[in-house]
């Protein structure tokens, strides 16, 4: 029911803006790189005849009428911000997707009986600024909006400043109505891959812990320090990655245990560092292994702080846990699937998505489709233009269904 | 034989400039603070009778007549840059000990038959430009005035601009003739306190060795990614970090090995680390024993790379074998400490000194006060004034019989 070519064509226009060396993306939350991406899809939705409204968060949203339209829209959507070295289709799939379906229900002259809706939420990765699904967030009470419009990114800049900045510090309040979310993502893993399947039904989302731990040390020169007298921020902090990692080996199911950043201070080749900040992310499905995986995580460190004679400070950044999606929309989600004939298998969320927050507040549900290899989060990302149309094709179905005629 | 106030006073008033909030200092070589650091010690040198030249690398000569001033001169002197959070002390001492000589040299109206001379050399902490001890290296041929002025700061700034900005790219020779060369510096380490000596009679300095590493990994998803299909490029390095800390201290005799330096990539909290970069410092002052830590260094970081399904690159940075300075100088300087019935004690320095790399071209000997605690790179980095005398008075006494009457 959709277009595949106008899909693949649209995926490979916006991964012109900000394109990196390797064939990725970098249009980091709110940059330059960014605002051209949120443009050109302004662009596209309003030459596809919808309204376009931006709320104080950022959040674009692109109304097609219902024919009730009265009625709460069905929304879909997904974020086009990336990482650094960020992929062509994190995130950008599904905003895609979801215009797809709108130009195709537009095609067909399909009249639904809810609005419809395409959502790009603000700054859903959480790397320029921190944490993720800030946009998701604010929109169903996780966050205020006064707390996210303060958060200043690594380079020193004001989230709220940068929305005025690009023009996206919208008027439309963040309280937005949802009668319900459809999210089409890529898997961002392997398993879809190498089990062959072509669509993965997405049953809910693991959950996450996050930390930033501060290791203290004492600074002192390289050279005439004796190796027993040291008491060096690194060396302790090395030992934590290494017990970070066996925290996620030795945990049963599917769990993640990774440091992303890690900071050196004074960063100086002949000093031993006295002070190493370093970043924590825990994943797990079940949310009493995950409580498991933390105290571990804590008593690990610990002890190696005191083996090292060092202190070390563990602070929660941000949390959610284990989240189910609503399974009358992930049972039509299925059936979707199976009406066209596509493999598919039930599958749990590694990544958290805008979806785990709005699925807080409306009834939500997820499609993958496989990515090359399983990778994410990584220039090389890419999928194949099938798949692409097969996850759009199961998004447009579960819309209508969802929309009603 | 000088005034301890005077010193005293001076170091305090250098101390000034780049001031930072724990009482140390921030003088990154040929930043504004250097420059304005230096500009104080040419004013006080020219308010001492001195004659001041600079070299086509940046370094200071202020030049005190001797009674045949066709003589090559006794030099004097260290360095006035800092680490980003350094002492008041490193270097700066040994500069203002030496200026203190010169104007207890006038004071006494004491003619030498060597003109003598104070220099201080350029960027020798190697922190904003690396590799250390630059302005000694190229005077005595270790580095060429090219290969250096071209070096680029962590900044991005060139040496030889900032050379040129901060008014110090001068015109004289960079074959400075010297008849010997004398260093007086705190220890950076705890010997000499630990074991009650007032004075330590440097006999040489242990070898260096320097390298980069880089590792280079996957990028991946920090969520969907399983554990055991990852290629970390962080766990990897921070089991190096754990190798390199063992080959320190599974080492006989004194040796040193630190990580100062570590960089991830591309430095996000939800991204498996694709690449990490990272520096060794390994010390010993034994060539043999410095030569097979090196080789288990290689091998440990080699084997950690197979393990973890990662490559690992090894650069040569920067090196110098363990150094033996003069001995006829080194007793006088002995001489000198117990003349005044100062305890004493012969010891090995563990950092580089300018004093190394100008020992390959003439007769050179070091002179060490201790500093409390043993700690230096480091802002909290102290020496009482009483030590400090006693390190300027054995300085006195050995140039006055090296200058000859
Ligand atoms: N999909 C995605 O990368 N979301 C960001 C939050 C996470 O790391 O799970
Ligand atoms: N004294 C000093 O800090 N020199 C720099 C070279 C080294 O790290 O040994």
């Amino acid at each position: 029911p959709i277009d595949a070519d106008r899909l693949w064509d649209s995926l490979a226009e916006m991964a012109k803006i900000g394109a990196t060396a390797k064939g990725g993306s970098c249009r980091l939350a709110l940059s330059d790189e960014d605002k051209a991406g949120r443009d050109l899809f302004v662009s596209w939705c309003e030459a596809a005849g919808c309204t376009v409204t931006v709320d104080r968060i950022g959040n674009i949203f692109a109304r097609r009428r219902g024919r009730d339209d009265s009625l709460a829209p069905v929304v879909m959507g997904s974020h086009l911000d990336t990482q650094p070295t960020g992929g062509r289709f994190d995130g950008v799939f599904g905003v895609l997707a979801a215009l797809e379906v709108v130009r195709s229900l537009n095609d067909r002259g399909v009249e639904t009986l809810h609005p419809v809706e395409v959502a790009v939420w603000t700054n859903e990765e959480g790397s320029r600024f921190s944490p993720p699904m800030m946009g998701s967030g604010v929109v169903t009470g996780i966050f205020t909006l006064e707390e996210i419009l303060d958060k200043v990114a690594q380079d020193g800049a004001r989230l709220g400043d940068e929305l005025v900045r690009t023009g996206y510090a919208g008027e439309a309040s963040v309280d937005h109505p949802m009668h319900a979310y459809l999210e089409a993502h890529i898997e961002q893993g392997p398993v879809l891959e190498v089990e062959g399947k072509e669509i993965g039904v997405v049953t809910g989302a693991q959950g996450q812990r996050w930390y930033e731990v501060t290791v203290t040390g004492v600074e002192a020169h390289a050279g005439p320090t004796p190796m027993r007298l040291r008491r060096d921020a690194l060396v302790a902090a090395s030992a934590m990655v290494q017990a970070v990692q066996r925290v996620g080996l030795e945990t049963a199911g599917d769990p993640c245990a990774t440091v992303g950043i890690l900071d050196v201070h004074p960063h100086s080749r002949n000093v031993i560092p006295g002070r190493v900040f370093f970043t924590v992310d825990l994943r797990h499905p079940n949310a009493d292994t995950l409580a498991d995986m933390d105290r571990r995580f804590r008593a690990a460190v610990a002890e190696i702080a005191e083996q090292q004679g060092v202190s070390a400070e563990i602070a929660d950044f941000w949390h959610f846990p284990p989240t189910p999606f609503a399974e009358p929309l992930v049972d039509r989600v299925r059936e979707a699937a199976s009406g066209f004939g596509f493999s598919h298998r039930d599958i749990v969320s590694g990544a958290g998505h805008d979806a785990v927050y709005v699925a807080g507040k409306v009834p939500t549900a997820m499609i993958f489709i496989p990515c090359e290899d399983g990778i994410s989060h990584n220039e090389v990302e890419n999928i194949s233009p099938a798949d692409g149309a097969r996850g759009a094709a199961v998004l447009f179905e579960t819309l209508v269904a969802t929309a009603g005629r």
